[in-house]
């Protein structure tokens, strides 16, 4: 790895900045990498699409600013449309499917996970669809690890809640690994 | 205003990143205009210096990294000495007077502050310097209006502390209109 560029995007409320810090902060403190995240404000702050960069490197990151993203997280229809057009050719882009419909062929390898369903019906708490969705990121790609983001999670989230955040990361990892085992099965 | 750039820095857990999501986020949402926050991780977030890049602009931020701070506050030593040496000039520093010693002429207007000292001491939870810092920003530089920065304080500390998180606020705006006064006296 020299530089991977992350993008996570959603809907304002959807946890989306906290799912980009605790990416970041897992890659700089647990995995001993440079990362940086940023965010933007805008009209997107006031209940629309809303995103964070993460960008991670072996070196110090003196560029921060996202140039083509390897992967895109999109958690809203609005944020897919905004967010995923700049994919790298064969990146990775996941979706929460039903939030999330593809309207044209998409420019990367696309997974798709029900993670507001799950965190709703399975976890009985909605607003853990971002940790839901980063364990599905940890088990598709291995840019930052599993480990690493599970320390980040246990630090960033509310005093209490942390098995519970672990338990929606969990859920999510396994979603993933199911869907690599599909894609094996179908090659 | 076309494009004003302000860094926070100082040690991980004064809660700089909080106070550099608030500044972004008081722009964006209540004054109306563009901003984006960037927040570097490494080694830096094992427990040394640490900073967070706000940049305003009255157009949307095409280029979210920081070329030449306006302005520079620095809550500790290490900071200082990482984070305000590209202040332009005439630019303002903010500094915490009793963990931040100027040991060279800056190149900027100084104004300083006894943040954790009066968090600690007159307000009884050191952890609110962060906020008391924002509001001593708040009345010696209006890029951010106070109004606004009230607001977005309200809106990002943890429930149950805003009335609490307001009067750190306001202490610091009062000390910085004081620090006002004595300048305009001196003159």
């Amino acid at each position: 790895m020299s530089r991977i560029e992350i993008r996570l995007s959603g809907l304002g409320g959807q946890g989306i900045i906290l799912a980009a810090y605790i990416l970041g902060k897992a890659a700089a403190l647990h995995d001993h990498k440079h990362a940086t995240m940023t965010q933007n404000y805008g009209p997107e702050s006031r209940g629309g699409a809303c995103s964070g960069q993460v960008i991670l490197s072996d070196a110090p990151v003196s560029y921060p600013h996202l140039t083509q993203p390897n992967i895109v997280v999109a958690m809203s229809q609005e944020a897919l449309a905004k967010y995923s057009g700049d994919l790298v050719d064969g990146g990775l882009l996941l979706i929460d499917e039903d939030m999330v419909q593809l309207d044209r062929a998409p420019r990367g390898r696309v997974f798709a996970i029900p993670a507001t369903r799950i965190a709703e019906k399975e976890l009985g708490r909605k607003m853990v669809a971002n940790i839901v969705m980063l364990g599905f990121l940890a088990a598709l790609d291995q840019s930052v690890s599993a480990d690493a983001l599970r320390l980040a999670v246990r630090e960033s989230v509310p005093k209490g809640t942390e098995d519970f955040n672990i338990q929606a990361f969990e859920r999510g990892y396994v979603y993933g690994e199911s869907r690599i085992e599909k894609e094996k099965e179908s090659v």
